[in-house]
């Protein structure tokens, strides 16, 4: 094709994107094509300007970007020529040809990734579906947020520039500090802040404990009903999660080790069972503890909202009374503060406190330094426990609602028992009805309320309903209560 | 013992802990100890507190406190009572008994977690050493913080308090969606939103990668010499690096075949090779996207510092030129913005999209919220096209520096040749020179200096150093080559 002709079809588009750059893209394109071959000549850059109307400039630019790129070569005075390319290659770009359709995933993913990839995505969904009873958030309109961004504009102040650049990818030190004594003190963690691991969240210390203390293939107990996040981490991991059965103590050493005996880790939520709400007694402890000493095995704590109880002081940890450095603490700021925080942390035994530091520098090098400093801060002027104080408060209240509201509009139909601690309540449905179906016709009412089937792996529960209350008003929970028992009456249960 | 004994021995601390507290922990010890032992009916609280001279409320709090946990039982009329435990399950727990001693990290750590735990830790040290020439950080010092702060500030009101919940793991939407205009304009990549995965750094996507792409034992090519942080990343995903030669074209899918026919993947730096510079050329950028496509294996396009180019415009990215969806293409803000932000994005496939926004919800759920935002109006208003446009002034400057006072002060004894684009360069030394040791003697010196050697896998390269320009003003520029002059003439090289 005459090379005029190929520059013929150049159409200037409107918009933002300058001449040359326009040009520069439409003559790629036509190497890519293959309109414009190997060896070939170009125009001069004054010809080619007086050609298309534009000033020389333009073209010279678009020629400079090309050579720059490789597309054209010999701009000296002997000319521009389009560079000499193997015809494969050309083929191989040719934006005429059709896109390859669309490879089966099992065909583009690891054996991990496909392992990962079967799992529905637990845990809570995004968007803007904040309203009774979805579980697992605090009461964002009761957060101080016009203290929180106070505190960080005082801490970006405070910072020197160095604290801009990259940080200890284990966590800022003042934070771990600060997060090592109380957890001493509210918990009865023993720890060091030299064993306080920042992480991204509860779901990122899952996915580090597994990676560097279980092997491929390594089974883990979890507790069934239990986290599905834990489940989602371990799959990532290629961790065997089994289920052990939960009773009013919590689960047993002893039904796990009939699951599964040579399992290498056990998650737990000790102080209050995620989603039921059991705490775990000190015999199922000591047990388990025993368990995890005799077989070398490991112990994931997880203390995801411990902070909220309402009557008395926290139950202390387990990692507190194991002597043998095999629990894993790990706690997140989502239920304390607010989710979009993104910060947990995980306490490690000293042993492992460099090879944990060293993963998390391996996985993401830290996390965000602004944060950190203002969370520190938050903790070392009480903050944190004067927040918690009030939120202790309010959440007991709108649990009193929701067991008062529940009693008056549906009576037995579900059956709430009071919580000592947490976010959320279970609600009992009658025997023989189907969570799943009843959550389903709640949802299409504007309820959520998540059926505690859809936390079970292999062990039946009652059918229940797990209802968050933390985030909302009385008159939402009365309200959401009153569609409910709408619902329930539709389905004739 | 007489029970009176016991608590004879209880010794008040000062400080801040409450006395109930206090006596929680001394019961408990004695429980563990065996000094109190299952069965044993403790003293009415009235009784005890009048031994201990303390409240009687301090007392029954105490009480209260041991039963939740389990500790102690019967609380009613008939007295209080030590739990019944299993002897062994209170030999387990024995205080005074010895800790065992640390057991070696073999057996503590999974076998991936002994391989990444076998790497020194690469990339870049934490700590205040933000001096010549530590390389891989902006200049924090001229980073418009004071305008970032403020914007921040501003959509910390903007967002709504849903925003504050748990939203899309794979990242803020609006980020998602300015991202990926800039990138389309900027940088010549083919990418909607939806193909955009918001994460904590280049580390967090190289991870994600090996981890979603490759099985365990699978080999990826890797420059040589190269970015140690992808070896970090690879051994940590179990995946096999494989050095592939350098020269100044880039690395050659010949030289990759020759290696390792097999290979799963291939980690590249097209636009600016770290740490040597060289641009890959559109030949070997053809061979390469040939290569993944015949193989049906993939390319991981690290654009690092691209933004940075001095003259023109930045080179198109690879991933823009491959039409087999078979490039992945990652950037970091840490050379951009600051490194402590830690925010990145990996541009994938869309057949992957899906795949990869689910394993970063079970990967950590996503990034913190209010930096997303904040970044987004930081590119939506135009104000990183203006900060770019002044930070490649300033390097150019800085580099222009570099280069004149280092031929200055050290003539022939270090050749650095001018680069383009980027935050550092390489002198290279005479030959013979052994660069390692050059290194240490300048850090003892005070210079941060680190060996080309140091980023050399198995393929040798002349003896060189990376110096980092971009945060050092002149002066410090020249002081550092004053000392550098030295150290070498101490070294008599």
């Amino acid at each position: 094709m005459p090379i005029q002709v190929v520059f013929s079809a150049l159409e200037w588009a409107g918009g933002s994107r300058p001449k040359y750059l326009q040009l520069y893209d439409f003559i790629r394109q036509a190497i890519l094509n293959r309109q414009l071959k190997g060896g070939e000549q170009l125009p001069p850059s004054r010809v080619l300007a007086r050609q298309l109307g534009v000033s020389r400039t333009t073209v010279m630019q678009a020629y400079e970007h090309l050579a720059a790129e490789g597309y054209l070569a010999g701009q000296s005075g002997s000319g521009t020529f389009v560079s000499a390319l193997a015809p494969g290659q050309l083929g191989l770009l040719g934006l005429k040809a059709a896109e390859r359709p669309a490879v089966p995933s099992a065909v583009l993913l690891s054996r991990r990734g496909e392992a990962a990839s079967g799992l529905p995505v637990g845990g809570i969904a995004a968007g803007n579906n904040l309203r009774p009873f979805r579980p697992g958030v605090p009461a964002l309109w009761d957060f101080p947020f016009s203290d929180w961004f106070r505190l960080m504009a005082r801490q970006s102040r405070k910072l020197g520039f160095d604290a801009f650049g990259y940080g200890d990818a284990a966590g800022y030190l003042p934070l771990r500090r600060a997060l090592s004594e109380y957890l001493r003190q509210s918990r009865g963690v023993r720890c060091e802040p030299g064993q306080v691991i920042i992480v991204h969240g509860a779901q990122q210390a899952l996915c580090l404990a597994c990676q560097l203390l279980l092997n491929p293939g390594d089974g883990a107990w979890i507790e069934d009903p239990g986290y599905n996040g834990a489940r989602e981490a371990m799959r990532l991991m290629q961790v065997r999660p089994i289920p052990v059965p939960l009773d009013e103590e919590g689960i047993s050493a002893r039904a796990g080790r009939e699951a599964a005996p040579d399992a290498r880790l056990a998650y737990v939520t000790p102080s209050h069972q995620y989603p039921l709400g059991v705490v775990m007694s000190l015999g199922r402890r000591l047990e388990l503890l025993e368990w995890a000493a005799e077989r070398e095995a490991w112990i994931l704590e997880d203390d995801y909202d411990s902070e909220y109880r309402y009557s008395g002081k926290p139950l202390a940890a387990l990692q507190g009374i194991g002597r043998h450095g095999r629990v894993l603490y790990l706690g997140t700021f989502s239920k304390v503060l607010f989710p979009a925080l993104r910060l947990g942390y995980l306490v490690v035994p000293p042993a492992l406190a460099g090879h944990f530091q060293r993963a998390k520098s391996f996985s993401d090098r830290g996390n965000s330094i602004l944060e950190q400093a203002t969370l520190a801060a938050f903790l070392e002027e009480g903050r944190l426990e004067r927040h918690l104080r009030r939120m202790r408060l309010l959440y007991k209240e709108r649990q009193d609602a929701l067991l008062y509201w529940s009693g008056k509009i549906l009576g037995d139909e579900l059956r709430i028992y009071p919580s000592d601690t947490g976010l959320h309540a279970v609600g009992w449905l009658q025997q023989g009805a189907d969570d799943r179906r009843v959550a389903e016709h709640l949802l299409r009412a504007g309820v959520i309320a998540s059926p505690v089937s859809g936390y079970t792996q292999q062990f039946r529960q009652a059918p229940g309903l797990v209802l968050g209350y933390a985030p909302y008003r009385e008159e939402q929970i009365r309200e959401a209560l009153e569609r409910m028992a709408e619902v329930l009456e539709g389905l004739q249960l």
